[in-house]
């Protein structure tokens, strides 16, 4: 068995170090300075009580990887970089094996499973940071992490429990789940106030915003007749597995994952796959979902203007959000 | 009233023309070849008693369009081309006209209303051309063709009727439908066949993998609950506005538009969101779907190896099809 980490960002560093620590093979499909740091030097892990090097192989795309049977994939790829891979996965001869899409949002399941038979959702509960290439931090103890893990749209499997028992190993809290779909639309409410870190800045307060983009989409839910799981902290494993810390020897946390795209420059957001969800069920279901769907031209906007985190302000926003 | 007619291909290029001839405004986003011809020389339409050159103004993005509120977006590109057509779209600064959904397949409305409010299909029945670069045909008369329109996911509005208005002027057959998408399901069973053709070529008969095909995807609509409605020759309006003609003066068909794609060398076919929709269906609601399943590895097959329709015999692509 080994496991195919495509995507090395922050999750997929901290998954595929982890991995390799506990002594499953592992292979990084990385990008970029990434990639090079990799090849070069290595990938270093930062957590709590931990500051390793590991020799984690690593190559540019999947034509690249002598590809096995029992291989299992893990996309840690941002979901709209997803329909790409698919395709290189299945141009390099990847078919049976199982595809985990652990990325947030609830769409990239079902791209796969447009592609590849055998799709299984992963909800990822794991402050990771992308440092600087070749070097990643996970900001919790005493688990580096907690991943909900079953097949799509429903069930689990043994590939679950084969990959729940890797990332055991791994240090990160496994668990299989029957509705995995339900675990990831509970994550998806937390991913909301993404775009608002990312728009004001970590520090500043998103006030009413805050309460109506998750207003907006519990009704969403309901119209929907979609089930849910809270995964926030009133999920008892994370008081139990995932205590924060907030920072490490010399490292600071700077927030999710959309602030972490801003800051690299990235050219598109997550957000039409986060708040874009939550616009698309209200138009498919009858309710209105103004502050999300405004979000995500808000998302565009930063893009395109080049923004940082806190560049603009709250009554810049609702400027921007006002019809 | 402005017609934008994103994607000047076959379909496209045909109702850009009708509509400029019936005098209604119309711009069409090109690119390539098509572009350069529309701007050099024009777009000349051929069909059943018709040789026009039409001055279509043609330009190369969205951001080249000075958006009107009262624009009507017609989409036309392939159902890959999609995500990165709408991203065009909200950058430019569309924002709440309406975008109807041209494109065969049944995966392209949700996309597009992701991320836009007011999202229409179409069923586009239409025996169309790519001739060269500027040059389209259309095969039946007296209609040039057969729409129908509607809202996504259902109901049908103002802007459906708008838009019927300004095809029935181009002389296409425009018909509101409360429930288009089971009209574009429809569609979907007859497009099935693209990649037989492409594969085997035209005058190949593909014997019992044409019914095997259609066996599947009724069976996974039967299980998904998902309605159709018959758009092929048994639709009693084909044959009194649809009567197909073999060939123009000097043009002969060349069958559908997956072989049209795949001659003229396209890196990727439309096959995912066609014998690729039914896959994703079968595997959401378990109904063994292997041959359509298979076909879409097929069409990966023949763009990597720059096949061309009839390159591979019917024993070929039978041996291919085994697991």
């Amino acid at each position: 068995m080994r496991v195919v980490i495509y995507g090395v960002g922050a999750i997929g560093g901290v998954v595929a170090a982890a991995l390799d620590r506990a002594g499953i093979e592992t292979i990084g499909i990385a990008r970029g300075a990434m990639l090079a740091a990799m090849q070069d030097t290595g990938l270093r892990l930062r957590a709590p009580g931990i500051d390793e090097l590991r020799d984690v192989p690593a190559v540019a795309s999947p034509a690249e990887v002598d590809w096995r049977a029992d291989d299992m994939i893990l996309l840690c790829m941002k979901s709209q970089d997803t329909q790409g891979a698919l395709e290189d996965l299945r141009a390099a001869g990847v078919h049976d094996q199982p595809i985990f899409c652990a990325q947030n949002g609830v769409a990239n399941e079902r791209a796969a499973l447009r592609m590849f038979p055998n799709v299984h959702g992963v909800t990822v509960m794991m402050p990771a940071l992308y440092l600087v290439p070749g070097e990643v931090a996970v900001f919790t103890e005493p688990k580096l992490g907690i991943f909900d893990l079953g097949r799509y749209p429903g069930g689990t499997d043994h590939d679950d429990r084969r990959m729940a028992e890797a990332l055991e190993a791994a240090n990160i809290g496994a668990f299989t789940h029957e509705n995995v779909m339900a675990s990831k639309r509970g994550k998806l409410l937390l991913n909301l106030v993404n775009i608002l870190k990312a728009t004001l800045g970590n520090s500043a307060d998103p006030g009413p915003l805050k309460t109506a983009i998750r207003a907006e989409a519990e009704a969403v839910y309901r119209a929907a007749g979609l089930d849910w799981v809270e995964v926030d902290d009133s999920d008892p494993r994370r008081g139990e597995m995932m205590r924060p810390v907030d920072a490490l020897p010399g490292v600071a946390r700077v927030g999710g994952s959309t602030n972490q795209s801003l800051l690299r420059g990235a050219t598109r957001l997550e957000t039409d796959y986060l708040n874009g969800e939550i616009a698309l069920l209200g138009r498919l279901h009858g309710v209105p979902t103004p502050v999300n769907a405004a979000l995500c031209r808000v998302a565009d906007h930063l893009t395109r203007s080049a923004l940082k985190p806190g560049d603009l302000s709250l009554s810049q926003l609702e400027a921007l959000l006002s019809p």
